[in-house]
Order: C-alpha cells, then sequence, then structure tokens
C-alpha cells in the first residue's frame, strides 16, 4: 500500500525538460507542400519570395484615356489640348496593359468628347499617373513573408499574386490518444453504475484542433500493463506525439508511467501543479508521450500547460495569445504552497469593476470549465489571495461578451436556464450568467455589486410576507427595487409510488428516512427550518440534514436515484425526474436589484423577458409555476 | 461616356438596409444535427440540456477504504479506530461506485494496514467525503449550455458527461464565388501582358474559412451579361451567398449591378467607403448578393466590413472580437470628406510608444495587407490626423508580437529580407518589419523614435566618406551608434547585352535613353546626383529622372519589362532579374541607431544575424556584397 509520485517538479522546469529532450532526441518536425490556395492558417516553413512582378506589366489603373503626359503640358480651361484617337490617345479599361509609347492615363470623367475622335483636356496629366507600374505591389525576388509566419487570407493573395501556387509549410502534427481504464465506456453506450463515460478524448480532440494538430483516438483499453505497451507502440509508430490519458497517478491500476519506462525514456512523473498533479512526461520511438490525468479539469490543464508549447513547436504557430484583465476577487482562496494552481473563474462586469468568483475546483467538475470565464494562476509558495484582492486573470472569454452579460447570484430555479436561453435567442450579443449560492447569497452579492440582480424567495417567519422585509432590513436607506419573478409550489420530492410514505415534513425525522438538504442561506432550507420549528422537530432528529446540495436539480437527482429519499424543493424540479411530489407551501421567488440597473439594456432585456409570452409558456410547460404578474415592479423603496 | 453610381451610401446605413432585407426576404439560416465529438467551433441553434446526470451514482474520488463516516467518529491518535475488511469497509479505486451503506471514502495514504485484514484510522471521516455524489458536476435537465453559443472544447466535454451525443447547430453557410473578367486568368496560367492572376477568390475562400463558413468558388466568367446572369442563377441556387467579384463598378464592361437587377432586387450601389466604394448589394432568389470591388484590398475591406456581418447572422458566431490600441500617427493623412476610410498602417513599439505609419493606400497592392499591423478608420466628413496626433488603430496583429518586432526603417537593401527571414527562424517569437523610405528618411525616422535602427548609405561628397559626417551632423551631442553592415557595389542595371550601349552615368543623358530614379532622400540618387555634377550633367537632360521608385528591385523589374532603359542600383538586384550590370563606385550599407537600444535582446540578436555565418553565406550568393566586418559597431559617440 505504498504509493509515490517521483517527482514534484515545478511546471516551468518541467516543460524546459521536455521540450529540451524533444529537440535533441525526438523525430524533427515535417513539412510538406500544400496548394497556396489551401495554405491559410497554416505556418511557413521557409520564405517565400515573389517569383514574378506583380502588376507583370504597366497597367492602366482607371477606365479612360491612354496618352502621353508630354502632350498635356500646359492644359488649362482656357487653353484646352485637343488630341485624336488611334494617334494621341487610346481608350483604355481598368488593368489594360498601357500601349507602347504612352506614359499616362487619363480619368474618363475627366475626358471631354468633341465628337469625330478627338477630345479635350483642360488639366495636364502627370507622368505615370493612374498607371500601375511593374512591380508596384511585389517585385519578383523580393520576400513575400519569411520563415515561420502564419499565412493569413492576404498573404494567399500575395503569394498567389507573385506567381507562387506552392508552399512548403510545417505539417499538422498527428496526436494519437490513447483512452484508458477498466471503467471507461464510449459516449454513445448507455452506461451502467460504476461505468464513466469517455469525453476526454472528445476534449482533447477539439483542443488539439484549435491548436492545428491532428489527431488520432485508438480504442479503450483496459488497465492491463501489456495492453497499454500494445498500443503505445502502435500509437508511438503511426502518430508524431502521443497521450495516454488517464492511469498516469500512482494507484494500483496506474500502468502508464512503468509502460513509458519499459519502453522508452520517463522524463518526469508528478508535476507541480493543482489540478494536474499526476501528469507523467517520456519519449517512446523519438516520439513525446505524456500521461494526461484522467480528470478532465487535470486533463485540460495538462493539455494547456504541457501539450500546447509542443504542439507550438511542432506547427509553429504562437498559441499563447491569452490576454488578461484585473478583477476584484470577491472570494478568499486558499492554496497550498507545494502547487501552482490554476482556478476557474467566473468574472462579472458589475458597477465598472470586475469580479472575480472562484468556481468549483472539483478535477471531475468539467462544467465548471464551460461556465469558467477565465483562471487565475496561484504561484507556488503562496497561500492563495483574500477577498478584495486585486488580481491577474487570463481570460477564457472576449472581454465584450463579459460586459454584455448580466449577472445573476442568488437562489436556483431552473427557470434561470430558461431566462438564459431566451436572452441568446433575442439579444444575440448578450448573456446571462447565474450562480447558486441561496437567497441570503444573492443579496450579499448585490450589495458588494458582485450581481447585478439576485433571485430570492426568503419568508419572513412573523409576517408569512416573502421577500419584502428582508429587502429593507439588508438594504436600509438604498435605492432597492423588487421585481416580480413567479410563485412557485415547494414541496418534498420522493421517489415515484412515494415507498416510505412521507405525508408532510413530520415524517422526515422518522427511522429509516434518508434526506437531502439544502446549503445554509437557502431559501428552501429556510422554510424547512421554519417548518420544523412550527413543528417542533429538531433539526439533529434528520438523518441527511447536513448533507447539502446547491439546487433544486441536484436534489431530485439525489432522490432519483435512491440515494435519498426525500428532499424539499420545487414541483419543476420534481417533474423532470419522474418524482412523487407532496406540495407544502406556495411561496414567491422574486428578483431584487439597485434600482440604478433599471436603466441599464441588459436589465431592460431581462424584465422583457420576464413578461414574454415564451417565458411563460416554458414555465406553465415545466409546472408547478404562476407567472401572472412576472415581470412587473412589486417593490419600489 | 457617362457612367455613375447609383448610390453614395454610408456604410451603417447600407449594412442596415442589408441585414434587414436577409432577415425579411432571405432562406432562413439552416440548421443541422452533428455529433458532439465533431461540434467544437460550431454554434448551438438551440438550448442543450443534459439528458443524464454525471455522475450518474455516487462515485468514489480517491483509491482507498469505503466506509460509514459514523463508525469513524471518534477515532485520534490516541483512541484509533479498527475496521474489519467486508464488513467496515470495502477497498475502492478512483471512480468505483461508492459501496451500498457506506456514505465517505478515506483516501488510501491516511489508511494503516494491520494485516489481516484489519486497518486502523487515526481521524474520523465526514459523511460524503471523497465522494463524486450523482450530479455534482452536471444534473439531468440542466442547461449545459444556451442557444446561439459556440461550442467550446469543454462544452463538448460536458454534452458528453450529459449524455448528449448530438447537438443542433447553425449550418456553415455555402458562398458562391464567381469570379469575372476578360482579362483574368486562374493562377495555375502563367500570365501574358494585360492577364491578371485571379487571387481574390482565395482571399475571399480564406476569410470565409476563418470565419466558419464554405465556399464554392466558380469558374471565371468573362464580361459577358448573359454569362454573368447564367452564372448567378446557378449559384443563387447552390449557395446561401453569393459574391460576384469585380465588374461591380460603373465601367464600360461593368455588368455585376445590372445582372442583379434584372435577376432580382438592387439595394445598394456604391458605399461612401474607401477602399470599397463600387461594392454592389442586393438579393436574387431569397440569397443575399454582393458584388466585390475587383482591387484587392477594395475586395477584402468589402469582405470585412459587408460580408463579415452577414456571415455573424448565418452562423451565430461573434466575428467582431478585433483589439484596438492607440499609437501616434508619423506622417499626416489627408482624406475625403466623402468616404469613411481604411487606412492600412504599420505599426512600431519604439521606446515605450506605439508608432503607426501609413501604407501604401493603393487599392491594388496586396502586399500593403500582408504588411499591416492595424487599420485607421478616418470618418466620414473628416480630412484626416495631423502627424503626432493619438489614433485608434484596429489591431490586425497580435501586440505582443508588434512588441516584439524590431523596427528597420530606411534605405532598401533586399539583405533586409535575408535578416527578417533568419530572425524568424532563430529566433520565434521575434520579427523584424522593414519599410523603405531612402537613408535620409531613416535617419529621420530614428531621431523620432518611429524605428530601433536605419539602413543608410549617405556618401559625404567632400570627404569621400560614408555614413559618419551624417550621423554627426543630425545627431549632434546624441548618443548614437553605427554598425557595420556591408560593402555592396552600385551600377547602372542595364537590359541583357546592354543593347543601348551605356558605359557610364554620361551616357544616361542620351536622346532616347529612358531612365528609372529612386525616391528623394535615397542614397542611390544621392550618389546619382553627385556624379551627375561631378561629370557636369544636369538632371533635367535625363528622361525619367522625375520616375521614381522605392527599391532596387523595382527599379531592375522596370528595366527587365522593357519600361525603362537604365537604373542605378545594387548588383544583387540586378543579379535577381538577370540583367547586365556596369560597376560604378563601391559604397558602404551602415546601421544607425541609439546606442541605448544596444541592451534590447531584438538588437542583439540582429547583430548576431550580421555576424553569423548564415547571413554571410546567403550574401555571397546574392553576389556584390562584402560582409568581412558586418556586425561589428564601426562608430561609438
Amino acid at each position: 500500500m505504498m504509493y509515490s509520485y517521483l517527482n514534484n517538479i515545478e511546471l516551468e522546469k518541467a516543460l524546459d525538460i521536455f521540450l529540451n529532450s524533444i529537440k535533441e532526441e525526438c523525430i524533427s518536425p515535417k513539412t510538406e507542400e500544400v496548394p497556396v490556395k489551401d495554405s491559410c492558417g497554416r505556418v511557413t516553413a521557409e520564405a517565400v519570395y515573389a517569383q514574378m512582378s506583380s502588376p507583370h506589366y504597366n497597367a492602366c489603373a482607371m477606365d479612360g484615356i491612354a496618352l502621353c503626359a508630354k502632350s498635356t503640358f500646359g492644359a488649362t480651361d482656357t487653353t484646352p489640348v485637343v488630341l485624336r484617337a488611334g494617334k494621341d490617345f487610346v481608350m483604355v479599361d481598368t488593368g489594360d496593359p498601357l500601349p507602347e509609347g504612352f506614359d499616362a492615363v487619363v480619368m474618363i470623367e475627366d475626358v471631354i468628347d468633341l465628337g469625330g475622335g478627338t477630345v479635350q483636356l483642360v488639366s495636364p496629366a502627370v507622368p505615370w499617373q493612374n498607371v500601375r507600374q511593374i512591380g508596384e505591389d511585389i517585385c519578383a525576388g523580393e520576400i513575400i513573408i519569411p520563415s515561420n509566419t502564419k499565412i493569413e487570407p492576404a498573404a494567399v493573395g500575395a503569394m498567389l499574386a507573385g506567381g507562387v501556387t506552392k508552399v512548403k509549410v510545417w505539417k499538422k502534427p498527428v496526436v494519437g490518444i490513447i483512452p484508458t481504464g477498466d471503467e471507461i465506456v464510449p459516449p454513445e453506450a448507455s452506461p451502467g453504475v460504476g461505468e464513466i463515460i469517455e469525453f476526454n478524448s472528445s476534449i482533447f480532440r477539439s483542443l488539439l484542433s484549435m491548436w492545428g494538430a491532428e489527431s488520432r483516438v485508438y480504442g479503450i483499453v483496459k488497465d492491463d500493463m501489456e495492453l497499454i505497451k500494445q498500443e503505445l507502440e502502435k500509437a508511438a509508430n503511426e502518430c508524431d506525439i502521443v497521450l495516454i490519458n488517464a492511469g498516469s497517478s500512482a494507484g494500483r491500476d496506474d500502468y502508464t508511467v512503468h509502460a513509458i519506462s519499459r519502453m522508452g525514456k520517463m522524463l518526469v512523473h508528478g508535476i507541480a501543479i493543482r489540478p494536474g498533479k499526476p501528469a507523467v512526461i517520456g519519449i517512446v520511438n523519438k516520439r513525446p508521450v505524456v500521461g494526461v490525468p484522467g480528470y478532465p479539469v487535470s486533463g485540460i490543464i495538462v493539455m494547456e500547460k504541457l501539450i500546447k508549447p509542443v504542439i507550438e513547436y511542432y506547427t509553429g504557430l504562437n498559441l499563447q495569445k491569452g490576454e488578461t484583465a484585473t478583477a476584484v476577487l470577491s472570494k478568499r482562496i486558499v492554496s497550498s504552497l507545494k502547487y501552482k494552481e490554476f482556478v476557474r473563474v467566473k468574472l462579472g462586469a458589475v458597477d465598472g469593476k470586475l469580479v472575480a468568483t472562484p468556481l468549483n475546483r472539483g478535477a471531475g467538475v468539467i462544467t465548471s470549465f464551460v461556465r469558467a470565464d477565465g483562471i487565475l494562476e496561484i504561484p507556488m509558495n503562496s497561500e492563495g489571495y483574500e477577498a478584495g484582492q486585486e488580481v491577474k486573470v487570463q481570460l477564457l472569454r472576449d472581454p465584450e461578451e463579459i460586459k454584455n452579460t448580466l449577472v445573476v447570484i442568488g437562489s436556483h430555479d431552473p427557470l434561470l436556464d430558461v431566462i438564459s436561453d431566451i436572452m441568446r435567442r433575442t439579444g444575440r450579443k448578450e448573456f446571462v450568467s447565474s450562480s447558486h449560492v441561496g437567497s441570503m447569497g444573492g443579496i450579499m452579492a448585490v450589495k458588494r455589486s458582485e450581481a447585478h440582480v439576485a433571485g430570492i424567495h426568503l419568508l419572513d417567519e412573523e409576517t408569512g410576507e416573502y421577500n419584502v422585509s428582508y429587502v429593507k432590513r439588508y438594504f436600509p436607506n438604498e435605492k432597492v427595487v423588487l421585481i416580480n419573478g413567479v410563485k412557485r409550489v415547494q414541496g418534498i420530492m420522493v421517489r415515484p409510488g412515494n415507498p416510505k410514505n412521507i405525508k408532510d415534513v413530520t415524517d422526515l425525522a422518522r427511522e429509516g428516512i434518508s434526506y437531502v438538504n439544502r446549503q445554509k442561506g437557502a431559501g428552501t432550507r429556510i422554510l424547512l427550518d421554519y417548518l420544523l420549528k412550527k413543528n417542533g422537530i429538531p433539526a439533529s432528529s434528520i438523518y441527511g440534514y447536513e448533507r447539502e446540495e446547491y439546487t433544486h436539480m441536484s436534489v431530485a437527482a439525489l432522490i432519483a436515484a435512491g440515494s435519498a429519499d426525500a428532499g424539499m424543493g420545487i414541483y419543476s424540479a420534481a417533474k423532470i425526474y419522474g418524482l412523487d411530489f407532496i406540495p407544502i407551501w406556495e411561496e414567491k421567488y422574486d428578483f431584487v436589484l439597485y434600482e440604478k440597473y433599471l436603466e441599464l439594456e441588459l436589465v431592460k432585456h431581462f424584465i422583457d423577458i420576464l413578461k414574454s409570452g415564451e417565458f411563460k409558456d416554458t414555465l406553465k410547460n415545466m409546472g408547478g409555476y404562476n407567472t401572472d404578474n412576472s415581470g412587473e415592479i412589486s417593490y419600489l423603496p
């Protein structure tokens, strides 16, 4: 039961070792000749020189008449010059060769036709005017683009204009991807318990394609040393670079490092980054080989930080063009001194400042990368950052998009997904980002200008009223408004047929009932607490009271899977999962925001959506909602 | 002889008319279903919801033992808990389903093996620790990405993890490109006089591919109304968008506007932009049709400003992500009040400021787009900008690349191409940009901090010495150094066999000799003037003295084509064009720069290149150079 990594090497050093070994020991990057017309986006492997001048003859640059400039000298309004066709001038069109003996073109608009083959000019021409002289654009023998230059559309045109029809470029490296693991199955299969869908190779393939590399995905290989070695040998023959996915750690069934060691040279095992530590770097059959960790987030970080520079070396492309922005951190982040850490963050542009909120740091949470707007890098030997600190964030999205994003933080309701989608369909430049931190978390986010809007459903236990008293208490003397969201039914979700025969909250404390709760500050939890108190039930008597989930959906998912017997939530979530639903309470789910935000186009659009037929129809289908007053302002201070 | 455009409509208005007509009258953008694994870079046509939770079972997140957290409560160093295999715990690997009845995983590193199937723990487990609960990543029914969202690699993974294997995306529009013109020939052909290589369609195809559209290039169509109408009809049946290239102006042979009018609806002819005015917008067979001007630069501007927004509409992509930068203008630019003008500029980052230098504004000069680092937009009703004014430039290159570019402005020599290429091969992040404005222009550019280095060859008529006296005169009391470039042979270039029997400069004034000169301030022109003066020949006696070219190569190209009989230049240019060469003079071509720049990595690299064997060997092959002292510092103040 002793496992250990061989190294905990700094990223920069690991990369140095890797790139130097590749340059010294691996097969050199290959080149190929491609037709210039198909070369856009490729990188030149040698300088491209013009084979031909462009234009390759003196060309008329205007529709008009070609003439000898000398014959027009002295022409004015009062002393016009008259010229005869065929002798003194010739009619020409743009692109025509300048006729022999002439050295200028006068545009047709300036030519007065006198009839009978004669024309009159009232101003002199300058020699070589309106003539595109030979080589005006490119001279034969001149460089068009140097080596190692990405070919842009204009360069395609310039090469063709310069008589170059083929160009030598760096060949796209072929990256072999070997997915391994007893438990993984292809995305097509319907996975059973214990089976994990293999989607990493599709992520890697997508990244590689964006980076200008090709990829070849091999079949899934079981956790078996011999099988892995066989596949590695095959891939190291057929490809330029090989990735073995998963099995790169130091566990019982992790054979990647051993396979690489036995078949070639292991350079590094274990890099001081998080996520991504269990990576293996080596060389097999003169090809770079990387053991990429299995968790998708770790995998992407290793692809970005370790594989991308290798792809740059093979393709000649400059792929490190990331933009950065300075943002204020909304929460403290603690980091280990031992690792450089990469934290995905959401960015919100609210009230003129950019706020970074760390996302779920779990290495298995691929959606955190989908939702991320940026990556915050925490160096080794740093314990992390404090809330309120200014940090530099590497952007994953266009800054314009971040600016055009309505930030909604607070209680979760699936209707936020609906709004987000309608926003994308009706205003293509606008986005909604929503984070689920509960109603109280939402109020705090609005107060700290980390969100434009918070979704809340907070019951005042004394008055039985929703939301208003909370807004008054937390925003005293501030100009804050409440917008009607929906009325919705809260209840207890149970498995179909209600096998444990649960009728109301008092049943939740029964022996043998496993409950799943929402996180502290969630309106649904506050409602439960209110009902428990009313019924004199101590929270400690409920098994699973401490088991927290952040959304109605995840509560429903656990119940549907049999991992819990009951949980409170809204009807629409129960319906999606085919659960039985015991209605308990109708509540108001509203939106709180500073009055000044009513002026924002994003907020106007948001309110329009709440009032729209499309929104109301969709919620009707989802069930459990009353949208009669959605979008109306219900409270002004 | 009366031609006229129908309109001179503002760009924004033309675009509005176009997009609105497309939305109202054209076939709607199409959708298609693609496999998720191949969907990266596409845009969702509808929201994507998870079909399955991920994980879809409670999964162990560590290699270790699964147990019931309760059974470990109270464990400490002094009161360890002992557990029995099979009963109290089960061995698990990462990804295994959490066995029934257990609610936590303890990682293997924290487990003390006592042998005999028992283990010991010295700290308690927390319920659900190291367990990836159902839906931790994604819950079935949750939105993964909304409509109209570009699919990034992580989203590919998230969709597959959420059980989604197919996704509805916007279909890539197919853009038909019809090249027209009597004079144009395919790039494969060796063009004769009056024939122009058709390269625009390759530029447009490259742009469209970058923008996520497909293209179909039709054969070249002659300037014939019926033929153009036939091809337009075909393309408007087969494609989603049609571009007719050239013939969009109002000349004799310009049929585009008429073809569109007869077959459909003409919306706009003539847009108030420069270059790009002669564009036509219309609709044929419910497809948008654009007549794109023939000059490549005009064509690119029309593609960028008029076609790109249409592609955005069809693909759902946001393509307007251009970065901008503020730069100081190095030269005055005059612009017409009637047009919005797009001027290509080179950017130089010298001495901490960004300088924008306008490039050749000719609409036919495609290389100006290759050399451009940015586009300066001059609004309508503006007369332009003054030198020294701060302007906003839309960047065409990565700002990092601009910062890593050595700016060389001054006299032209083909050796600058050689340096530029070696720089790209030996330092992949570094670039050289060179502009040819003559030696005096170079000195001024260095003085104004618009260039790091100037290439000069300036003869002091009194001392016969090169460069030093000019540096002293133009940089009095300034810390400037001269670096040895090369010695090179200047002479008179003539056609092979020297048909006009030219022996020295005195022959240039002969009747029937046509000369081509270099621009004012060019060292070669100064040398000619010196020789003429010495021989008592007035400049006015030379036919073509006023005909100016900016490089040795373009002078050689004109002579080779028979457009001039003689011109002064260097041996290597004559050699490339197979010209005869009458040696006249050996001169020194050196580099001047401020001493402080010797510290820059870029300049150190530049000097290393001058001293390198590769550089010297290449110049030896080119001929006419002496590189014995290249790269040595020849003068320090």
